[in-house]
């Protein structure tokens, strides 16, 4: 009982700093793109939050985790048990460590992060309606299903696909649906012209960077978490190779971009915090100091050329985001298979070796973590998601359509959508 | 002991999240305001955070927990315990969960939200002076004393009246005084012209956001400390039930009043979320979460319609402070005795039934709230604090004034009463 | 176990909570100075916790705690321990309540805290490059070489030397290094005209009250977890002194400056919590909640007639972090001298008396601090922080040079040295 405690009080302090998380995607999302948009994206956001976490309540929660399944779809039954009922039932079946209270709250704040993914990406051009409608369907099923498959206990979870807190079932699950609505909208009007990129410079860099800030605190819920207690051991590793990765993901992105355009960019480093962030995620119970850091390092790079790829293929993301999410998600999620190990443990936690007997030191029961499963996983979401994201989408496009007016696009989505600004008292331009 | 321990790191986070508060308050407040009056309101909120707490030390703590007393005023002496004198003290006799100094700090962080919720509903024409000493008068004295009736164990706490989290205790309070200011001081200059009312709009919606999501963040301290304890089940609960309300209020909030003024109005969705979080408070420990989405809903359709109607009666509240604080914290006070249901249990933790007997399950321990108890108790804060805020505020408007002149409201409080600009390097827009 | 749990539970906590301390630090250090400036800074801080991190790992953490060393100078060789190895170590020699990473995570957040200190008196016209290395080289080697003198078991913890947290272990260590840096910069180009000082406002008020509001709570870290374990009575009496002395702190400082100079001054209320937090940070565990208000209103009262010293001396230090960090540092080592008290424990954490006998109330066990020791700690530190901060920034002047030109000064150095602007959808004043 006293173990129960002090595992729940540490997954409700988690809980409260994913929470936290959408400040933090929220401030670096307008803080990167234009002052005429402000409101527009932050009304997305409240309604990604609150919706998110309604919707997970009513059938994500039991989407997700669904008890025993097929391993592909399976459905625990609308809404969440009453407290008459559950009060006795601390422990779970698929954790014995806090509530089931908990256990919900925790994985409702994950829910909402892959529809806020998707927002910073199509930000200053789509049409709120029909985003409210992808982030209902994505975040109310692609989601919770895609999550069952690992998380749930499903197919990829038995054949030794490893993804400790989301590089691929969060971040890539939001990435790909950023690629994909990206090429569904199009760019913004004037990103390119004449085929020569313009930077669009974001609007508020303290609010942006303030973000980021917050969005590393939460990671340390987000990741730290998902240990799914408290054990000492593997939530402080977390934390450390969580840090370190962040670290050098933002050294190297801001060296690599110093190099190639020499200009110390302050945008560049905060991505390639965040890259290095995404990278670790996937492994960071089961890697070394060295290997966050190296893991930080080939993420705060990949940053800097990816950003310089997505602007070549002619595709607008105004915050980066499947930079950060997607190449950085994908390279955590085989990183994994690189350098991780995994300690196996029975159920009383006393580790195991390979074949299954009790030995007394962690470096006995360490294994690799295979590469193949890793790159399985990685392609099994590529699939589901894009596809899901694309008739989604795709099917709004061919409707109700998906972009706002040319009109609205240059006077800003916060005085069509919203009859407001976001800074009454401010002398702006215009651009 | 070691209980003990893992409750008291309980507390003392959700105390560090009660005190973040403030930073959510003080950015909603200047961001729903105009610029001119931005320092003035910070240093309101400053002035209220550190001599509230000072107040709380020197005599708040000791009259809201007097001890033993008449159940209507009581004072257990000036100051705090010297450390020297508290150390065995583990064990208070209306605690035995945490320390003296948790239980102080906790409560202390309590006592000036009251007064920061009035300087919300006063702000852009109060005087500083009159409203430091209503400030000290309030959240030094009326404050704890009202306190004192329910959670200091005082006549409505006997009657069976239940506050959880202050809906009443905390929000109300601070809701009446914030009705009585706003009547005793009159509107803003500009705001009704020729008995229309204009919107004047807040100076920066990205800060009031911000303190939104800090507010809220902030609450799962508020509530899920109130639990006095790190109790798994009855914390874990708190915080699903504050978050569903939360997001219900913003949802109802931003969908009565985009069907109501065809506008996808962010303030509104802002203050529903507010309304739903100050609406569950009373009873967020004993709501089912079918419960807490209904008095969210109810909660952000409250919200809509009560900013209307307070503007009608030509009322000025600048950030809505009345329509979330008081109008939401009476419909969950009340809520309670509608939807709540209340667990008894012994000294050991044991549920008990209707009769005193120790059962095993919480459907059987489970008892409905009262509904006259909570309208008793709502009327009697009522009375109390209007009388009181009255009196104090009446008083210092007779004697020193409690409006800035026409031409300092005009140019802005900052210029006049502290000498800065809150953005010299920015061109601002007069109005 | 469970009590090595709950202990590292807290700890992590607190470490996020200082991590998030420089948030505050930036936010606080942008908003004291001018839009012009603002990526420039905010890429310092940036650059302070990234490299600052890697660097703890790589060198600082091993020479700040060495093991047994001459109590000078002692380094237990490069980088961290592997997962695979230090799994069982959860005991170690130094400390007995939680995980080598934690400890790692929580020291190493301290670390770059020190370069941040000085990164807001060089504000504005320090060159990035040289300021980098002065970062590196301080934070690499300076900081942790102090640090091992008291905390790491060196020569000034065995004569007695008490600094609980760091007033001067932290913040002197920063201050000392702020003052010779600011003495070897000169002052801002308009500063100073014709002998005469003119105030150059800070360009975002709010978001320099955030970030005083932020390290507030950063601070429950700081000091909080400072106690190195979650031990309930000397955690919460020190959130308790801490959260006073901040509190009294401000309210001196708002106090004496109106009574001075007739304004309410905003900034001067922030500072004033910052000098009470930092006086009372050396003895936050051992002090009586009226110490701690004397500590506090002794350090706003300091902070006010420092920051008017400075300002004679010609010095220019944008933020004040001098009178901050170095006067109340100062001020807080040897407040403990006066006022502290240690009560000493076995390891079973039994109180013992002055003949170390066992006894059972905190009273009896209860030391003086001398006072001789405190003033040799802070002379100590002055001496080895202003000679080898001189040493570094002036083979920095001598060499590359350590201040941008007059043009780039004056056109701020974002545009120069990062090309982007902070704001760049508002219209800005020239200054």
């Amino acid at each position: 009982m006293e173990v129960l405690t002090t595992n729940n009080v540490w997954m409700m302090i988690c809980t409260g700093l994913v929470f936290f998380m959408h400040l933090g995607f929220g401030l670096l999302e307008i803080g990167l793109t234009r002052q005429k948009n402000t409101l527009n994206i932050l009304f997305k956001n409240m309604f990604i939050i609150t919706v998110g976490l309604l919707l997970y309540a009513l059938i994500g929660f039991n989407l997700m985790y669904p008890g025993d399944f097929n391993g592909i779809l399976g459905f625990a039954g609308f809404g969440l048990d009453s407290p008459l009922t559950t009060s006795g039932n601390l422990d779970l079946a698929y954790n014995t460590g806090y509530t089931y209270w908990t256990d919900f709250l925790f994985q409702g704040m994950f829910a909402a992060t892959a529809a806020t993914i998707v927002s910073g990406a199509v930000a200053e051009r789509i049409k709120i309606g029909p985003f409210m409608v992808f982030t209902v369907l994505y975040v109310g099923l692609v989601y919770p299903i895609a999550g069952s498959w690992k998380w749930g206990g499903g197919f990829l979870d038995e054949i030794g696909f490893y993804d400790f807190a989301g590089s691929t079932l969060v971040h890539s699950v939001g990435g790909w649906a950023a690629l994909v609505a990206v090429v569904l909208l199009g760019a913004r009007i004037g990103k390119f012209k004449n085929g020569v990129s313009k930077a669009i410079p974001g609007h508020n860099i303290p609010l942006a960077t303030a973000g980021v800030l917050i969005l590393w605190l939460g990671w340390f819920g987000f990741n730290g978490g998902s240990v799914l207690s408290a054990d000492p051991e593997a939530t402080s590793l977390t934390l450390v190779t969580t840090c370190l990765a962040a670290a050098a993901g933002g050294v190297s992105s801001a060296m690599v971009s110093t190099l190639l355009y020499k200009n110390l960019d302050l945008t560049m480093f905060l991505n390639g915090i965040l890259g290095g962030l995404v990278g670790i995620t996937a492994g960071a119970d089961v890697m070394s100091p060295t290997d966050a850091i190296i893991i930080g390092v080939v993420s705060g790079g990949l940053i800097v050329f990816a950003v310089s790829l997505i602007d070549k293929l002619k595709l607008d993301d105004p915050v980066g985001a499947i930079a950060v999410h997607l190449v950085c998600g994908i390279w955590g999620t085989l990183a994994v298979g690189i350098f991780g190990f995994k300690a196996a443990t029975n159920d009383d936690g006393e580790l195991l070796n390979d074949s299954g007997q009790i030995v007394s030191t962690l470096s006995e029961a360490a294994n690799e973590i295979a590469f193949l499963p890793q790159l399985y996983g990685v392609l099994a979401y590529a699939g589901f998601c894009i596809i899901s994201s694309f008739l989604i989408i795709f099917s709004l496009k061919m409707t109700v359509g998906i972009r706002v007016s040319a009109r609205e696009e240059l006077e800003g989505l916060d005085a069509h959508e919203h009859g407001m600004d976001a800074y009454p008292d401010f002398r702006l331009n215009e651009h």
